[in-house]
């Protein structure tokens, strides 16, 4: 018997067993031969991943917030200006990593669950002279979906360094880091990426790179800098040992594996099957009588869905009654929000038959506590929507 | 056929299959009830590895550099004055971190593998007021071995707040953290701590948490600030969930169990353990005719050994026929003498039995470069240095 839940929060999520096997294979050195491969062959395959051919890829032991602190770190300048796309707790905690490290921050901010308008971004990007805007693409806190491609072509126009916070969206959201003019992305590893927790993904394109060259301040964090890691992401990818801290070795291994996975699969063709059981499960959430936290279905991401309690549910109380019933889901994370809603992660392995498991766990939950419905509407509906495989677009 | 040699280099090392299987085992949520349980513990077992009942653990995803720069960005304030101990290029970079934070760094230095007398220290003690000062137990570069105990109470005696690095120490050599006056001692997870490398685990005594508490400047790092992690390794000790960052969840379930399987060897049995499998190695390489780089016995190390080659031995050449006979060593690290010597770490579940067949390795890759001695003397003379094992007496 398993003596665990399907965990469908928004990271960690369910890992592919080959991915796990990595993980427990006794440790190499780091300058053996196998790594050695193993990382180049990682970095090399994250290009593809960020669709970033001309980026130079990072990757640091440490959590998601790290990527975030590294890519603040190494572009701000004390007295730099900043500007914020603010669609949740994500977005505030980049602007207090701007912050720290010298940066004015400018915010675009919206009703929570809100979606700047362009027309809002324009007006402040006109308004005076910024180095860098950060957006987060998708907000796990919130579950909107930023329209990247858009405010980049925006920053771009404006002459703004475009950083993205892609934690919950790399591997999961359509990201065409080079095509939209992305000048950095970041990620980590036990999202869309598909490794377990504790590795900080970084792609640097060009731009930025030559932004933080030309620094005339010294980098206030010792460990993200750049100067420490650059020679060794490049020896690594050059297949030559390097040395500056010990890497999460079997991590790496697992990544490579993950990594492998994914393009085998194909960029398009994962985002579309994202697009599909993201909608699988809303439409499920839907049929239950439940609204979400995205005001508008166009900006809710896919990666994640936030539904909201209905009237008299408790939160604690349902959310123990999903795991009895043997999925594990999220509570609510933005402060002023957060007794109001839930989340379930449904990224990278995530199935369709995981998501009929957890619309079933809702909803004898909800029966649990005293809700009334249709007994099996939410399934139906998710089945319902998830039949039509998506015929996906690409934006460019 | 193991596809893969036996691995003595000083970290990462030879891991216990429990930890590997942990490694491995499907990824829980942070909140999950087993996660909080385990990492709980883990807080706990911390205390006792350091000997440091008083002390506040700290848990972060990264590695033992990230664990050096935790350290000094919460404890340095611009301006302040801080003494490093230099015993090779660890303490050099303890240094670089602390300037970093704007630190003003007077170093304590002698010869390459020298060892700063206690007069020496005294004297700088003396002659200037210092906020900290920074020891190298054990440097990886030199496996130079710092009298922590002697130095510490020397530091006490000034007011200065003693800081060890002890990522080549910790659950390898003897540290009794709170009798012997440290204020913050810090590792890393893939030495004598026995887990794949990815976490950076800090030990921070009251005297520390104090001056931190007191700071009047801010944190100059998001990443590492005491501020972000208190609450949460407070909250998981106490059996609460909390989130700052995901914490590295596989790597946390794997600390616990090698952190159990050094408590139950116990901590002296395995110091002493460590110090007859250190007398084994060196006493082979000894009678090998190879010199070491500590400039004396007394101070060499017990958690790895850092033989010189002989005249007319080529490091490339020998290190990989020992590769070839199966065994991983490391190269030299310390920039000046890089060249001149190699490195074979002894740690955690290092036995006996390795250190033979390493010495062995260390001779037919001798024999391999031409060099002339007494065949099977090293292992004879390893042997005869491990038979007799040690009555460890404890310091205190």
């Amino acid at each position: 018997m398993k003596n665990r839940t399907l965990l469908m929060i928004p990271g960690p999520i369910e890992f592919e067993p080959a991915v796990l096997s990595a993980m427990g294979e006794p440790t190499t050195s780091h300058l053996a031969a196998s790594f050695i491969e193993a990382f180049g062959q990682s970095l090399e395959q994250m290009r593809q991943v960020f669709e970033s051919p001309s980026g130079q890829p990072l990757v640091l032991a440490g959590s998601g917030t790290l990527a975030m602190d590294c890519a603040g770190a190494n572009l701000v300048e004390p007295g730099d200006k900043a500007l914020v796309v603010n669609t949740g707790y994500f977005s505030e905690r980049f602007a207090s990593i701007l912050q720290r490290y010298g940066a004015q921050v400018t915010f675009i901010s919206t009703a929570v669950g809100g979606h700047p308008h362009m027309e809002q971004i324009k007006t402040v990007l006109e308004s005076d002279s910024f180095k860098l805007m950060t957006i987060t693409h998708v907000d796990t806190s919130t579950a909107v979906l930023a329209d990247v491609q858009q405010i980049a072509a925006l920053g771009r126009k404006y002459g703004v360094l475009v950083v993205i916070d892609g934690v919950c969206s790399v591997a999961g959201e359509e990201l065409q880091m080079d095509t939209w003019g992305v000048d950095l992305a970041l990620t980590a590893s036990q999202k869309a990426i598909g490794v377990p927790p504790g590795l900080a993904l970084l792609m640097i394109g060009s731009r930025a790179m030559e932004k933080f060259q030309k620094r005339s301040t010294p980098v206030l964090n010792y460990y993200t800098d750049w100067t420490n890691w650059l020679p060794i992401m490049q020896a690594y990818e050059a297949r030559k040992p390097g040395y500056f801290g010990t890497p999460p070795i079997n991590l790496i291994f697992a990544l490579r594996v993950s990594l492998g996975q994914i393009l085998k699969e194909g960029m398009a063709t994962r985002i579309s099957r994202h697009i599909v059981i993201s909608r699988a499960c809303k439409a499920g959430v839907h049929a239950l009588g439940m609204g979400q936290v995205p005001l508008k279905p166009e900006f809710a991401a896919n990666t994640l869905t936030a539904p909201k309690y209905p009237p008299g549910v408790s939160g604690a109380d349902f959310l123990a009654g999903v795991l009895k019933a043997g999925v594990t889901l999220a509570g609510g994370l933005y402060p002023s929000i957060r007794p109001e809603y839930f989340r379930i992660g449904h990224m990278g392995a995530a199935t369709q038959a995981d998501i009929l498991v957890t619309i079933s766990a809702i909803e004898s939950a909800l029966v649990g506590c005293g809700y009334k419905f249709s007994p099996g509407a939410g399934i139906e509906a998710a089945k319902a929507a998830g039949k039509n495989p998506l015929h996906f677009i690409q934006k460019n």
